[in-house]
């Protein structure tokens, strides 16, 4: 019964197979290989463009080269406040951005509100020399709160970029989630709704160790290798990350693993929604659910052997969470079991 | 017969089997696991001392955190004049440790000369405010040119660093193969020596992807957790990398691995040096051969599908290479098959 | 009529008599000169200790060098929403202290409040990895309000600073405005009080350009000669900036120049106060005033060749403006003269 | 008899009177005066075409923030081995320019030889993704041996540059000086030769503290308003600036301090020259000498109050320093008296 984080999950077999058969042969180093040639193609065909990829080996990684990779004097990106960047990548994505600013945007279940952006963008015109220049939106796909901007919503976000002349990136360390829940394609997600950069994560999606950053516009990524390269995340026998991603994308693997841990999300979603001691702190709709539930079911489940975490009452929270509840997050994977699922609401049920 | 580098080769099957066996479970993320903790104690066995380990991804990325770890305003680094450091990781060392300055100090073979070192140091006194502070020495364990400092040589270095109150890096890349080759202990090659900080790279010997920075003093790695997020160089996975070190160190494997491709290259040096269409450019030690080769060798063992570097010719080298010869870089590694090594030493003799 | 900024003053003519005559002799540069020395140790005889002082060329510098100083990996300053070093600098403080994070603090009157300022260094307790570490705490005196922290306010922010293990700065642009309003000593409004830095400004208040890293134990500051070096603010005829103050500190000038601009801004407030067009935004006790006026007396005021800025209105403001008001800033300098406060009521009695 | 720098000198009468005038006023602030508009057309009189001028406080930072308006990830600038921006900035230039490398390139006298820049250049081919990617080319007019290179030789450097795709600047420092020796005007020794950006200074020249980066084609200079505010250069009563240029033109005032610096160093060249107690150590051309002095006569004339810097032997130097001699280096200034020239070389024919 983890249901802490979807990264404490190990590799799928799949991919695992990929890796073994390509440690036997020798390859070119640094990103070189014909291989690692093959699958940066694949991803135009995903794109359904062509696109510049560049592996790296962490999420962190992804969303600071990318912000590096627009970086302005006195730049300043604009994210929900709640965004990974913001808040849990230790400042990484102002570091590698040559210390640009990370403004917040605040907006419900995670999600910008296009009126707050556009507010905070418009405090910064051109000539706000003391103030500082727009250069990024970014927004996360699905986001920390385990919800989903729709395609509207993400049209809405990246009209307001365009109009303030800046790049809209994507924080998709869990794209696929995302996408499988929207029913909808990678070209359709991004690009044609005006997203220009986006970290891809697989690591939480049953690859060990494949995170790249996708350039709708090839262009866009010139200065990109020496980036990475001076960012310290080219890796020479970076083909095994190529390697996941040739597993990852065959017979869409990637696809069905997220369906399958959105599945087991909605399973517990359901059972929790049916119980008497727990209820949706606000809808989700990916693999993360947020849930206010009776401490002593709570403590049962632990005691039972589940690992979750607490998470912190947002301070807009609808409904207040009373003494003897408290707010957890419930992550699911590639790896959950329904059998966990149902052992976890089973619990709960009783407790 | 592929001879480009030691990062071409692919992973050792008993670093894919650990890997495996550890992709079927859950685990804390971020390095938290009992796997990760169990791997960084191994460490202290191995250094037979208490020691902090930090896992990244990638050599660059080791040299790079560790100059972060010690970086001084307006501090200078030390290093030899062809040092990976400064000549092959487009400024990433420059870059984390905040803008300080790569110094480079001249030294045949590849080693720096503890005169030259002293010089360029003493240019630095206390208070030298327009032109900086000494704050590292770096060195290259085995160096690019594939020799290795013996170990009065490291005390040498070691003591005029102590001495210009800094401390010591070695850039350990090849660390295994400087260890077999000098038949000594990794305690012994580096803090009895005055070593404070090491660069231990394991990917050029068998893993797919696991280097770490070894602190000897763990008091001087206090805010390393904090620069590794922040230079997202923090795997959620990590425990895959503490795996391969797993596997890496059961059974002495690393030297093993190391070993036979220090014999490898020696396999290949004694051919060579017997054959009359190459010689030794300088004398190596390790797993890499500088060697002047005929030119019409080098075609024909190219044509035969033989895969090896042309080299840039230092302009201190001794004896000139002639016009019909060319200087070639040749590296073997855990996965060169003594078949490889002969088949190379037959088309040299017979050309 | 010129309400504009304190620094659309020119220079008082004690300063530049101290000027010329140290114009017309040699002396060494870099602040190695006797007057320099001497200057500095003028500024122990201010803060009644042995402090550690160095000029630097703007106030941005003087905040962004000290913040420099304590810069940590992943660190994380705090200060009031609106304070200069996150509002008006252009990210400089971010930048000059590798990437640090500025955490903005909630606080009426441009004040942080003790508990908002507890509560946001709580979210970052030791081994935050994936957050961040506290590193300084930084209080505006006079504020950008034109408030002032008293005595007791200034203990609360530093008892919160030292219970997290952090130092305190405090951004000192108007230092003299605020010890003067407040009628207190600099050791008292300072290190007495648990400040452990300061910015000491003094070209607001009648000099061309002279500020100063003030360190009130000298040990934090062994690296800012570096710091300053390679920051591009070591002045090679600093000396001029130490003549400047030599003048500024001569019979107390730069107390009786505050006085005069505080004041001249008594002199407006209780003039708008007991006018019909005019009304405090909220209360101001130093050289600046927020003021609401009717449009109209706004417009006869520019007309009649008055320089004042609009300023937007804050969204905790407790009684909103009108329609036919807007809100205004209104700063006093050691150059303002008392017709001009007179003139200028007069046009808002009048209209 | 100070020799020791141009900068140990004070301000010139004429910069002084300007200053008083200006201090009398009010003006806007942050460069946006009249003034500060006015000034920075006079440069497009000077330079005889529309340039961007911005000014700063140190050389240092002139330096530093051309170097930052034309960084790029893994960037590296070719400047003489012993320029001012790599030996006497405290890492500045690499720290500003988002730790760019310094790469030196020889040359006899101060000054690149260019086949040795394009020697350097051309290790870094487009795609040296390993080794970093050419960003700018820097020379010294003066250099700091105080030599001058004539118009042809700008030419030769700056055709290295174009061929390469990357911007030249010049660090005019001591460009006046060297202006006046060539009796060339700006535009020539600039942009007419390929300079695109330079660093004006005239602190050296009579100023107390007037530094300005010339862009000569100002669409280079876009970002460099947020640069400038972001590198804490942005001044706030940067019209005292202004006023020190506008009465550093007035009547063509620069060329005669230079002028007048220049020819005291000649009479000194000229009076040692025919001394049998020293000789020139290469020819120099502006306001800086290089003096092989024997020592009876260093002691001398320091015993008689003069003052100047023993200078280090370079390496290169062609005719050796005897034991009883010393390098030593004399800088002359507008400030520097006929008498204290012919006092010097008195007690240097005497000893």
């Amino acid at each position: 019964m983890i249901f802490a984080s979807d990264n404490w999950a190990g590799a799928h077999p799949a991919i695992n197979e990929r890796l073994m058969k390509e440690s036997t042969r020798f390859a070119a180093a640094y990103g070189t290989s014909e291989l690692d040639q093959a699958i940066e193609k694949k991803f135009n065909k995903v794109f359904e463009r062509e696109v510049a990829v560049f592996f790296v080996g962490t999420g962190t990684a992804a969303n600071s080269l990318a912000l590096a990779s627009v970086a302005r004097p006195g730049g300043i990106a604009f994210c929900h406040s709640e965004a990974h960047v913001i808040e849990d990548e230790c400042g990484a994505p102002i570091y590698f951005s040559n210390a640009s600013r990370l403004m917040p945007v605040a907006g419900p279940n995670g999600k910008m509100l296009p009126k707050n952006l556009k507010a905070a963008i418009d405090r910064f015109p051109p000539g706000s020399i003391h103030q500082g220049q727009p250069m990024l939106v970014t927004m996360t796909q699905a986001t920390e709160q385990g919800t989903i901007y729709d395609l509207d919503e993400i049209s809405a976000i990246s009209e307001i970029a365009k109009g303030a002349g800046v790049p809209l990136h994507m924080d998709g360390a869990r794209f696929a989630n995302a996408l499988t829940a929207l029913d909808t394609t990678p070209a359709e997600m991004t690009w044609k709704r005006g997203v220009d950069i986006l970290s891809f994560g697989a690591t939480k999606n049953g690859c060990w160790c494949a995170e790249a950053i996708v350039y709708m516009d090839p262009k866009m990524a010139e200065d990109l290798p020496f980036i990475r390269k001076r960012s310290a995340q080219l890796f020479s026998k970076t083909r095994f990350m190529a390697a996941q991603f040739d597993a990852y994308f065959q017979n869409d693997l990637w696809l069905e693993l997220a369906a399958h841990a959105n599945a087991m999300a909605n399973r517990l979603r359901d059972g929790l929604s049916a119980s008497n001691s727990a209820r949706l702190a606000w809808p989700t709709q990916s693999n993360e659910l947020f849930v206010v539930l009776d401490k002593q079911s709570a403590k049962a489940a632990r005691d039972a052997g589940a690992s979750f975490y607490d998470w912190p009452v947002p301070h807009d929270m609808q409904q207040p969470v009373g003494e003897n509840e408290q707010l957890i997050r419930l992550v699911t994977s590639f790896a959950t079991e329904e059998s966990d699922v149902d052992s976890f609401l089973r619990i709960c049920g009783r407790a």
